[in-house]
């Protein structure tokens, strides 16, 4: 299913002939091997020769020496040089670190440094509360990782794993002005990491834990809120969670189901299907059927980890045994958070009535979506050439603002649960239908909602 | 000698009748007790009143209250409000964070963040080295404190400390184009702060260490410098150490000596004191003789940290003994990094023909400098309301800037003399004169000629 795509794409560089037939002759090469033309610059114009830049999308490196040589091979061509365009705008990191206070001169070095500083030290050394108030702690989140599970790379480490984090901290300060940091951790042993936080916490109002490893990312979490008196949130869990609980919310109004009589299979119990199970409860659906690598998750099976258990004893109200095959009949919604090409348009067609299928593996679904198109109702992916994305970016920045602004030291279920309504709630029911289950990602309104809600919850917890 | 300055200015809002006589009697009032009027901006006008906001520098919290008090009590003037200017700009926090891509729309996200971003990642996985040009590890540099030893504050922990932090941070920016960030950590156990820094140090191409008490902070930088393939930089020692240096190497050239012909007095063997004898050895001085708090440190003193040891052992040829006013006596240059009002100007008397004193205590000085200047030739000190300060700001951003465009992996002394003879070499011999031995804080030429000195030194080392 691979096409090119933006998230790959080169730009070539060519010194071709001056001719009236060269431009055609360029661009109809690229689009001969597959290339996606987006862009056509001439930068340099001679009597008889040209140096043109071709931008086009690919679909992955041998694709892109494809393109390449295509261009190559073309009479009177020269390839000069070949960008990534994804390579460019990395170099020297995504994020930086600048001054909100002028410093033209003494007098404001005086007040922000030596020796004015002085004082709003002393301020905060006697009342520690007010670091709040006269520092980054104010408006600061680390975006903490061991790049033990980064996005579909697996355990690529903490150094690898900054170009993620980094992206993260741009989207937190684009949606909702966020001031994020990454914190990348040179360890994967869950004592030290969560010592590690703990020592850094001072400069922090909240912790977004970011691609650790299941089943240790459950600990991690669990024992940080435990000791921090700041909101720590898993937003492989958590953040995927709250997505997909708007974007069901919503696609039970286009088929007009209420969740109370819906059968749910969740596939996947690592960390998002987990959280997603836990939330989910919070909704009073009709029956929840987690389904693992062993097929449907039972308190028969043996050899759980507490998590699993956990899912065991409060899912499969029947206590049904089987295949992710037997789980979907009669199912009427199918959550997969798990693995690629797990079943096809067969297996929907013996779902319930409407069925609706998010199959959010990424980069390849649990289903084809055009093929669950065939039965299903209402169909969701974690991909962006398809209709109804589920991102997190829809709830993170929204969450942590909403946290930073109620001066949370905690983050609650009713919150996450309010942060899913908020953004259900921004399509409204004019816009709402079955391929637009969820708001864009560029959609301005959604953070401020989703802050608000969060912080209408956090204040009212106090 | 408190002065009233920047570092506590006040913006005092009142109400007064609109005569001809009220801005006379506000300034007035102002200037009797003692504060010093810095703007007098009307901000509402009426036929009978008007609304004024007067901002004046004070000394301390009861001479703002005096200033207050000063005016209410005039005839018609009402209070409305007063602020402390220092803790208004530190609202927030000094620092953020920003995006340098551009997230517009659908293209960009799917560069800087997925599925782009996976293809980054995979590249410093397999060339860790790559992290250095792909990400903010390019330009980034972290300032980590555990708040032992905060200015002159002393111990008052990670939290109070960020306000320092901050500024530092911006200062990086300000001057070198450095991306820092503040890392407060909530332990003051050695072994425990040098673990949590190794485990950080994935993302940074730089440790400036920051306000760490001594003799804690030698051991921690020594073994960073073990084990982290980035250059360990504790400012409060080689910061201090390298302005010095420069400061010293123009007061000789003002007063025609010799370095190998002087002898130098260092009083204060904590961070400062012993990185200023490190370094100063190194342009082969004629004696150092060093002074703690037991007086002249030599070979016979007992129960030495090993600092202090190699001190005993590496200065004092004569392994004179003594107190600080017996040291002096023939010196040529005082170094003071130690403590407040320890000698006068009977003991400058004594020192060699033409002394030079550097009083670097802050921010009451080892000596008056007002005092000093009866029979020295050149003073300095560590604050910005005489001539000559002794101000790291010289050094530690146009260090970081030269290490990070060498991607250099440690930092040796020649680098930091190197540094220093730059300083030093920004006042030509049209500028130098006995008030005027380092350049300004707000020389824009100076941090790009410290960098090109560091860079230079570490390319030539490998």
């Amino acid at each position: 299913m691979a096409v090119p795509g933006p998230g790959y794409s080169i730009t070539v560089r060519v010194d071709a002939p001056a001719a009236a037939s060269t431009a055609g002759d360029l661009t109809t090469a690229v689009g001969q091997v597959g290339g996606v033309l987006t862009a056509f610059d001439i930068v340099e114009s001679h009597t008889d020769r040209i140096v043109v830049d071709i931008s086009a999308n690919v679909i992955d490196a041998e694709h892109a020496d494809g393109v390449t040589d295509a261009l190559e091979q073309l009479e009177g061509v020269r390839v000069r040089k070949v960008s990534d365009r994804t390579f460019l705008i990395h170099l020297g990191g995504k994020i930086e670190v600048n001054s909100k206070v002028a410093l033209r001169n003494r007098d404001d070095l005086s007040r922000a440094y030596t020796p004015g500083v002085a004082r709003v030290c002393k301020a905060i050394a006697a009342n520690p509360e007010d670091a709040r108030r006269l520092t980054i702690k104010r408006n600061t989140v680390a975006v903490v990782t061991d790049g033990s599970a980064v996005l579909g790379l697996g355990n690529i480490g903490p150094a690898a794993a900054l170009p993620v984090m980094e992206g993260k901290a741009a989207l937190f300060k684009k949606f909702a002005g966020v001031d994020a940091w990454p914190v990348c951790l040179d360890t994967q042993d869950t004592d030290e990491l969560i010592r590690t936080v703990e020592l850094l916490a001072p400069s922090y109002a909240g912790i977004n834990l970011e691609d650790i490893a299941a089943p240790r990312c459950f600990e991690i979490e669990a024992r940080l809120r435990e000791k921090l008196d700041i909101p720590v949130f898993h937003d492989d869990q958590h953040g995927t969670a709250i997505v997909v609980l708007a974007a069901l919310r919503n696609a039970l109004r286009v088929v007009g189901k209420d969740i109370a009589d819906c059968k749910i299979v969740v596939c996947g119990v690592g960390a998002a299907g987990s959280a997603i199970i836990r939330l989910l409860r919070a909704k009073g659906p009709g029956d929840i059927v987690a389904v693992g690598r062993r097929g449907i998750v039972h308190t028969g099976l043996d050899d759980m980890n507490s998590n699993v258990r956990w899912i065991a004893e409060n899912t499969n109200a029947e206590q049904s045994q089987g295949s992710l095959h037997e789980a979907l009949v009669g199912a009427d919604v199918f959550i997969g958070v798990s693995g690629p090409n797990l079943f096809g348009a067969e297996q929907v067609e013996t779902m319930a009535k409407d069925p609706v299928v998010f199959a959010l593996a990424n980069p390849d679904p649990e289903i084809d979506p055009i093929e669950a198109q065939q039965h299903a109702a209402v169909v969701a992916t974690g991909r962006s050439d398809y209709p109804n994305q589920i991102n997190n970016v829809l709830a993170f920045p929204g969450v942590f603002r909403g946290l930073l602004d109620a001066h949370a030291h905690q983050i609650k279920d009713e919150m996450m649960v309010a942060a899913a309504d908020a953004i259900a709630d921004v399509v409204d029911s004019d816009r709402l239908n079955a391929a637009f289950i969820v708001p864009s990602v560029f959609d301005a309104a959604v953070a401020p909602a989703v802050a608000d809600a969060v912080k209408s919850v956090a204040l009212r917890e106090g």
